[in-house]
């Protein structure tokens, strides 16, 4: 009844170019700090069952069939087939794709070509920082050079992303630090690193956002551990009518306080896709709870999927229904009209980010 | 089968008196701070689609119609007559009025003739002392006079209630401030404010709250961000015993932390409105949340509108079909009896607010 | 359709041995600081209901008959009757019980007897704590005895669980401290206590969660105030890979974080009992919540029963009532299959104990 004809990935990666086994393959089903534990499986999750559930149908096998059965199937059509038919599969018309995870990943142009969609590329704000201090021999050059490289990419790219340190310096303040701060910790960071090494310092990170705000593209924030308002809000407060929006990806469990957020403030947005992938048979009870309080203007479908195409097929799918059950019983109900649900249904597959992101209609 | 034949709204406030447009209207569906954002709507939310709804066929037209329709009905009928309308469909039959907000909002009489139900005054302690620091000259005047008239207000309210600055002034100390302490902040405020200024010093906040729990009327506290565990368990423990209720307003989304408190502690009470009218078709799944771990004897239904009487309506409204739906559901199911679900929906309806306030029967 | 033939009870207590009345009775369906607040009863909650439903049938009643009448049923058959009724009925096959609460209590091999299944001891280290300092004159002495009396225990016990102190001691560092900070700790406490004094020091507190994680048997946490992560989360990290499991009790409301906890660390597992037990009306609701997160093969059964055999039969009825509908629910959705359903139902339930605790199979 209700339909999403057209839907917009807005966090998402590329897929590996290379053939699975059946380990790595489930070790791209966890979400852990380690192997799974002694006599259990990450097939043994929501996720994997997901996976069994819509992925093997595309490849020509009954759903529920053996992982290793699939994976046989998977090796015999070859990653590039397999995985042509995953995505071509998975309803997703266009994909933002966050380029900046480690691994032989497929980049945007690769994932439009075999998905036969459009693709765009996040930029994320550590790795272009880190690639800055590669190239930058002192602290006013890489201050420098990483004010233009950030406006340079922004040209391009249809939003940023940051990641590790989001929580950890917007915690300690919101505001952009000052400029002695700032070249007091580019320096020492600096003096310390070796080349490739990671940006974790808090004011830096900081002053990475804040430059990312300034460049006006969408922004994109991971959420730690705990209640989004604790660490969020101030940021949020600070950013406010400057022009520049702000996406919270990953909530869940806080999944209910993000969207509260996005309720509060005009430019902030929420996003809804890893709580569905990682919840499976669950998804259509999480969306309804995010459903609570965010205006419906402001929630943005993503997969979030990493490494395996079969986690957006999962995604797309999982929201489809989910989406279509969730509104459909409000129907059902008379809570809702049809024609609402419909519209908001269509808002929230690929309306809203087209309008945030600035992109032409799929 | 589950009926709620009478409703007690244990917090809300007056409706406005002057014609609304589509722009103000829209503005009291929100919860933000600032406008809705660019290509968005309040219309699209869930308490929006509550209002269309429930509202519209009160004022003879039908359910869903569009926003710009049931803004032209209601100025055909007049603010009067639609507010007649809706406040005598709402099926609330007492309304306890928090009047401590700005603007031209009719108080508990004006409630009560236009509704045609019972209607009582409820305190807001932060108003009733900046209007007695508009009229003491010297900290002792204040000091005396802010005792004085709270207790004097005890006398006509049914309850107090406390907003601003409940999770600031309890997150420092639960434990009421000794006299140098309160004497110290009460002349810096008192020096620095103007005329009409707020009170927002902690300090002095928690004198306010405790001078109220001296007087024995229930004292209703507004929820602040973040689990009302951290701030609120303290002056839970801190007031327990000495006869004067707790009434938690607004938990969502820590409405399951707020029941585990009123299941903790004997004089803590639950709120359960303001979830339901902002979760509009999820109310009932609120609803539920809330019936986990909160005994049944400690809920209390309220609507917690403003400004508009469609909010009155839309809070009964979903409060009613929810509690049937979600009662008669378990009764369905074998896991409750008939009688006793019956006997729950009085009690979360009516009789938990008549025994708290000591309300007579309706 | 989903059946759970065999039920492992992870953690619970014993069974009064005396009459009850009804209000002592009603004492233990409560969960707070003091009496039911006035013109309330807790037979006016959820577990009150679950008891009405489930346990009357036991003793030959008709379901939801009133509170007095069970009673009075009860007393007819005498405790020891009605217990054995209750436990046989229950459906449990082994029960794992924590003997460290005062009261006149049946231990394991009581429980076992009456109930007509397998039991074990769960050692409170507290409580070892305790009865170590009672009769070591020294400093010396205590930290000697200690660890040997807790690896003693390690060769009966079947885990090992620590209450009172988990969340203050954690918070303030994850790591073991240091011997001399030890030796202060247990000096000041030593000193100041009284025979039977409660062990509270958060450094001992500490000191001791690490000799148990010594012992390599499985260390059973109860969850404090809050979400988990916050205190949780550094013990989990750095306790792992060194082969002890962890389990976390009682998450509620925080349930949906300790599954994600138990889904992040291979040696972090998650309760599911006392949830459900509380919720009652509510259990396949919270159940499936649990379930979003956690890999299944990381999820324990427990009822978390004290004091009344009808809490072991609440627990482990509402458990298997709710486990069949959430799990049968996605088969037929077609979101499971079913025999992942029912494998995934038989882990819950006694698999994922078994193997975690090295029980034989029932």
């Amino acid at each position: 009844m209700i339909e999403t004809p057209s839907l917009v990935d807005q966090y998402c990666h590329g897929v590996l170019r290379t053939e699975l086994g059946l380990g790595t393959f489930e070790a791209h089903l966890g979400r852990g700090e380690g192997p799974p534990a002694p006599g259990t499986t990450f097939f043994d999750t929501q996720t994997g069952f997901a996976v069994r559930r819509w992925c093997p149908p595309l490849l020509g096998l009954e759903p529920h069939c053996p992982p290793a059965r699939y994976l046989a199937r998977r090796r015999e059509l070859g990653v590039l087939e397999s995985g042509r038919r995953l995505l071509r599969g998975s309803g997703i018309t266009t994909y933002l794709v966050d380029t900046g995870l480690p691994g032989d990943l497929t980049g945007p142009g690769e994932m439009a070509s075999t998905g036969d969609a459009d693709a765009h590329e996040i930029v994320r704000l550590e790795l272009l920082a880190e690639q800055v201090a590669d190239t930058s021999g002192t602290v006013d050059s890489f201050l420098a050079n990483l004010a233009e490289s950030v406006h340079a990419a922004a040209a391009n790219a249809v939003a940023f992303t940051s990641v590790a340190g989001v929580r950890r310096s917007l915690a300690l303040a919101p505001e952009p630090p000052g400029p002695g701060e700032v070249r007091g910790a580019e320096g020492r960071w600096l003096a310390r690193r070796q080349v490739g090494g990671a940006l974790q310092d808090p004011v830096l990170l900081r002053h990475l956002l804040w430059i990312a705000v300034a460049s006006g593209r969408p922004l994109q924030l991971q959420a730690g551990a705990g209640d989004p308002q604790g660490y969020f809000g101030g940021f949020a407060r600070a950013t406010a009518g400057l022009g520049t929006d702000l996406v919270l990806l990953h909530g869940y469990p806080y999944h209910r306080n993000a969207a509260d957020l996005a309720g509060v403030f005009p430019h902030v947005y929420a996003d809804l896709g890893p709580a569905l992938v990682r919840t499976g048979a669950r998804a259509a009870a999480v969306l309804a709870e995010i459903l609570e309080l965010a205006p419906f203007g402001k929630l943005l479908f993503s997969s979030g999927a990493h490494g395996l195409p079969e986690l957006h097929v999962v995604g797309a799918r999982l929201f489809g229904e989910a989406l279509g059950r969730v509104l459909g019983g409000w129907v059902t109900e008379g809570a809702w009209s049809l024609p609402d649900a419909q519209r908001v249904a269509g808002l929230v597959a690929a309306g809203n980010a087209r309008r945030v992101y600035g992109l032409s209609d799929g």
